[in-house]
């Protein structure tokens, strides 16, 4: 009953560890999605349990001998009735905390217990963080109503340039061989557009919503040189600083962490939103992280009423880079 | 068999009228959504059978007696399996022909067989009209690729102008309250943001695709005195002058019929368009249509052999408006 399974299940993959009091990682996993919202309660609970029992092996461990649970997920201020059914038929002796994604993804990237989180993945939110809980929030409102920034907004300006310069409506743009390229759609664009579009028009509508958002990295892969993804990286850059910056009550000297596939995987996107914040006075110290799992990790000792400091969280972190070289 | 029936099957409507050669309506009914694409083959099938029988009724006609039918539809180019089985069974003893709903609208604002036609209504989209039939079009990629101008784009912009606004992200916009009192969503904005949010994300998230194109009308309430919902009708009009524009094709000098739901019901969305076009060189009459019945019993009289001048089309269209009126 003293060891730690901490869960960062996310939309398109989960993370298990296995760790000690002290931080130290002993058994670490990963998984599909395991966001109920995203994949469904069951197909996540299943994730979950499936993860978990990968993890608990190589750590050569029991689930009897896990003594505190948790996972970090978003919409996770509801609780879904069934997410920790597969958990509890493994044989895990202790009910499973819920914590917020966006909280993990701030505590992934320092041991402050105050300042704010700016995330875009496939979506796209800001938070504050007060005395190690949310109190404000911006954004994250979804593909339709905002998103501002994320993957599925980038993607869809990617997909619409595309069409209107292939329709003649727009101007010419490198993204269109790109896009045309990476679904596989060949065809002489000085020909038939309108077949050339009825095949990428046929091929965009089969995929489920926000699934376009896997195109977001085309565009920064022309960036520099085409004008139109120019734009559109300027605009989401625009776009995450002002969901930065409508948190009023954030304190612009404290740490801002930033992250999500989006944001950790593209530097210039990253640089441009930081330097527009700089420039709105946000003086505080800004920290990139791939994902949340460090901070699910200090959310789940910090629960247990271990403290997390600086060296500690120094120490955790440390701890599963050199469990997940291993694997 | 000296009978034509004519359905003009949209994606909200269903018009269907029993004529003579003379263009002399002899019975109109109109029923829900009669479009494959939209409402589902079994469904429409259904909607044109029951449309055709009260048109029918009312003519004083047996279904024996039709010897031409045509159905003006969206994406008629390729005939979906099944959509003629409800005439069939009704004992219509011809097959069903299908037209483009684009052609049936421009040949509802004129008798001329060379010019141009721009719709928006759900979606938006542009065709070029030479010697009776189309030979270019732009856009009609539907909500995610394209339709700019449309309802759905509009409404998309108003939703998410209102959604940032709450989030204190964007400006403060009459739209939001209209939006609000629209949905039947009330609360105080001053006071716990996200718990408003939360309600109305919830309400525009359940609305299946492109249905919030039902709130486009609530830009044109408030845009005169708006600026968030003046730029957005400012777009519009500049995206539907554009998707007229990538018309290289089109003769400037010929008429140009403007239809669907939006732009016949917003005279300022028309105007801002037409005017875009005169300063294009758009020297060709312009004339707006409220839907394309007109165009399709031209499209069936002249699928007869039956010349269709100027004056047989002020016939038929003044027959349709007088039994129209006693309905």
């Amino acid at each position: 009953m003293d060891l730690f399974l901490t869960l960062d299940a996310g939309g398109t993959s989960t993370r298990a560890v296995v760790h000690d009091a002290a931080g130290t990682c002993l058994g670490h996993a990963t998984g599909s999605g395991g966001n109920p919202t995203a994949s469904g309660v069951a197909a996540a609970s299943a994730t979950m349990r499936s993860t978990t029992a990968e993890a608990l092996e190589r750590a050569g461990a029991r689930p009897t001998q896990v003594g505190h649970a948790l996972a970090a997920m978003a919409g996770s201020t509801v609780r879904l009735a069934g997410v920790d059914d597969g958990l509890r038929d493994l044989g895990l002796p202790v009910p499973l905390r819920l914590g917020s994604d966006l909280e993990a993804m701030f505590f992934s990237g320092t041991a402050a217990l105050d300042g704010a989180a700016l995330v875009s993945g496939t979506g796209a939110a800001a938070i504050v963080v007060t005395g190690g809980a949310t109190t404000a929030r911006s954004d994250g409102r979804g593909w339709l109503l905002g998103d501002v920034g994320s993957g599925y907004w980038i993607a869809r300006r990617v997909v619409r340039a595309v069409t209107a310069d292939l329709d003649h409506r727009g101007p010419r743009t490198a993204l269109t061989e790109a896009l045309l390229s990476s679904v596989g759609v060949t065809g002489d664009r000085a020909g038939d557009k309108d077949a050339l579009l009825d095949r990428l028009v046929s091929l965009l509508y089969a995929i489920p919503t926000p699934g376009i958002a896997r195109f977001a990295p085309l565009v920064f892969e022309v960036a520099d040189t085409d004008p139109v993804a120019g734009e559109i990286v300027d605009a989401a850059a625009e776009g995450l600083a002002d969901t930065v910056r409508a948190l009023w009550s954030a304190d612009p000297s404290a740490p801002l962490v930033i992250g999500g596939s989006v944001l950790f995987h593209q530097a210039g996107l990253r640089a441009a939103v930081t330097g527009l914040l700089r420039r709105s006075d946000w003086t505080g110290p800004v920290s990139a992280v791939s994902d949340g799992t460090v901070g699910a990790m200090s959310m789940n000792l910090r629960g247990a009423g271990v403290e997390v400091d600086e060296s500690a969280h120094a120490r955790i972190a440390a701890s599963l880079r050199e469990i997940r070289a291993h694997c």
